[in-house]
């Protein structure tokens, strides 16, 4: 590489106020030092971009620190190695880590993973990566469901929603779906093998939907989305219900709503549990191993949306909220477009 | 007695569509067969009104199957048994029964439980009744308050608030109550001993009250009441604060409200769970030893709202939905006055 290594990134420029825009972001150059003791320099391959992003992009404190104005975004990204100062990493890795919104990036080592697996490299943003540990640590320790149970998700063909459908279903649960298009609805049956879906974007009652999609109520409901699906799960839950709350984009652009029903998980005793993926990295490597197995024996499988360009980011980003992608929505760089097999 | 006693009852005359009214009740005479084997009857000296038989006067199914139209109500009561036909009680024995609503009762002698106690007859509906149960367990269970922690509990001064606050206190908490009269308040203040009130009615945003009262933010909410007050408590909430969900009595008789941020409660992984206190009544024997120690060493306090008459009893529930009592809400029948001290 030569001596003046450019980073192209991106910087926020303005907080949104409804939904976010392409004008929120502003695409910078930066010349990048020469790395440090303990420091590599990552060429991007894949970037991901998620819907929890929006909250940073707000001045309020929270678990993340939100994003600073005229200041680079990140993000997780996998890349290959282009220099390294640190003895465990070589030219030519490929690693994951948390510099995305950018082509090249200056980071210390201890904050990259090698990637040593015959899965796809993207795949450690998606199910093998925080989504699909999402999925993992918050279906399995909060949901906490059995075999025989009744498990509804919504955002279903999602990033964290399509993994939390099948591993609820490789422990023997029923398994209902919620998406905004017939094309996810069909993945998730045909490829998925869940057993019901609900398009709510074709049902005019939520709530009556999910009670005839569960005639036998909900046992676990894993909330990406809030509003409309929260209070329809409320009704159709079960006693002693669990409700992992992962995400609840529903409320990220516009004027929130509470759960009007929620009263009644008092009578039916919901257990209603925010949680954060970075709280259960403990998990990390049972995830990895449960996970790897299950998409080796076909039994987890994931689909992708692709944007391809650096440049496209933003866009990819604003996407999200409209629900453009079927699972994880990833930007492929340039460099990853020619090694593609 | 008579070969023909009558009892009076009341029973549910139609169901309320909001707030309940003197109108959805009828006080009905019926003669009662003589006890049979394993039955007793129970003269009643104190019946319980509290604010879940509101749940109980529609027609939904739910943990406790609604009243029916033209049938008796039932809720917790204490009595004499004035004739037994089971070895276990004696004429003269004080139980307490869930035969409430009336003033005669013909019971089943396995559903009632002696008495033997210094502690007033009718505080077997109050702190150590089912009230005080519903605190005990809500509280230690769910909320699992630390010492140094800070409790925040809504509706403080009710029957089942009064409990928590002082439990909390007990366990080393810092305390905050909420209530809706500066009698109340100088209750919670001077005689429960808790740190800080909120009367809810003089204050035009509560979740700045609370984050005043508040500075180092709320571990665990006690909800008696949802609406504004759940907004509030999620507001101030601390990462991994407990929410265990008791009553929502905002909730009851108007059009009902969620919680507008809830989605706050993934960034801070609040618990928010919901529980009904016959789910604990394992817990009975801690809960009389402990809660029975704590007032016999002055460290659990109450106060009680007495409505004389046994035919008053339908104003008493009236008004519980205008906070007109402090502390348990109590109809005292003739009988009981007449045994005054």
């Amino acid at each position: 590489m030569s001596v003046t290594a450019i980073s192209r990134q991106f910087h926020l420029a303005s907080r949104p106020g409804g939904a976010p825009a392409l004008e929120n972001f502003k695409l910078v150059e930066r010349e990048l030092d020469a790395p440090s003791e303990g420091q590599i320099i990552v060429r991007n391959l894949w970037l991901s971009v998620d819907p929890y992003m929006r909250g940073r992009m707000v001045d309020r404190s929270s678990y993340i620190p939100p994003f600073g104005i005229d200041e680079p975004m990140d993000g997780a990204a996998v890349g290959i190695v282009e220099a390294s100062k640190d003895e465990k990493f070589a030219v030519g890795d490929t690693v994951s880590h948390f510099a995305g919104w950018r082509d090249l990036a200056l980071i210390e080592a201890r904050s990259a993973t090698r990637i040593d697996s015959a899965a796809p490299p993207q795949s450690y943003l998606g199910p093998l990566g925080i989504p699909g540990l999402a999925a993992y640590a918050g279906l399995l320790s909060i949901g906490e469901p059995k075999a025989g149970e009744t498990v509804f998700v919504s955002a279903a063909a999602g990033a964290v929603g399509a993994v939390v459908a099948q591993i609820a279903r490789i422990k023997g649960c029923r398994v209902i779906g919620s998406t905004g298009s017939e094309d996810k609805a069909r993945w998730l049956t045909d490829e998925a093998g869940i057993d019901a879906v609900i398009n709510y974007r074709q049902v005019n009652d939520l709530s009556a939907a999910l009670a005839k999609a569960a005639p036998q109520g909900v046992d676990v409901y894993f909330d990406n989305v809030g509003g409309d699906h929260l209070e329809a799960a409320i009704n159709a839950a079960n006693d002693f219900a669990r409700f992992p709350l992962c995400g609840m984009i529903a409320q990220y652009n516009g004027e929130p709503s509470g759960p009007r029903n929620i009263y009644r998980a008092i009578e039916k005793r919901i257990k209603l549990q925010g949680f954060i993926v970075t709280d259960h990295l403990g998990l990390w490597s049972d995830f990895q191993r449960d996970v790897g197995q299950w998409i080796s024996e076909g039994k987890v499988k994931w689909t992708e949306t692709v944007v391809d360009g650096f440049e496209n980011a933003p866009q990819a980003f604003v996407d999200l909220f409209s629900g453009k992608n079927t699972g994880k929505m990833l930007v492929r760089l340039a460099d990853a477009e020619d090694s593609r097999a």
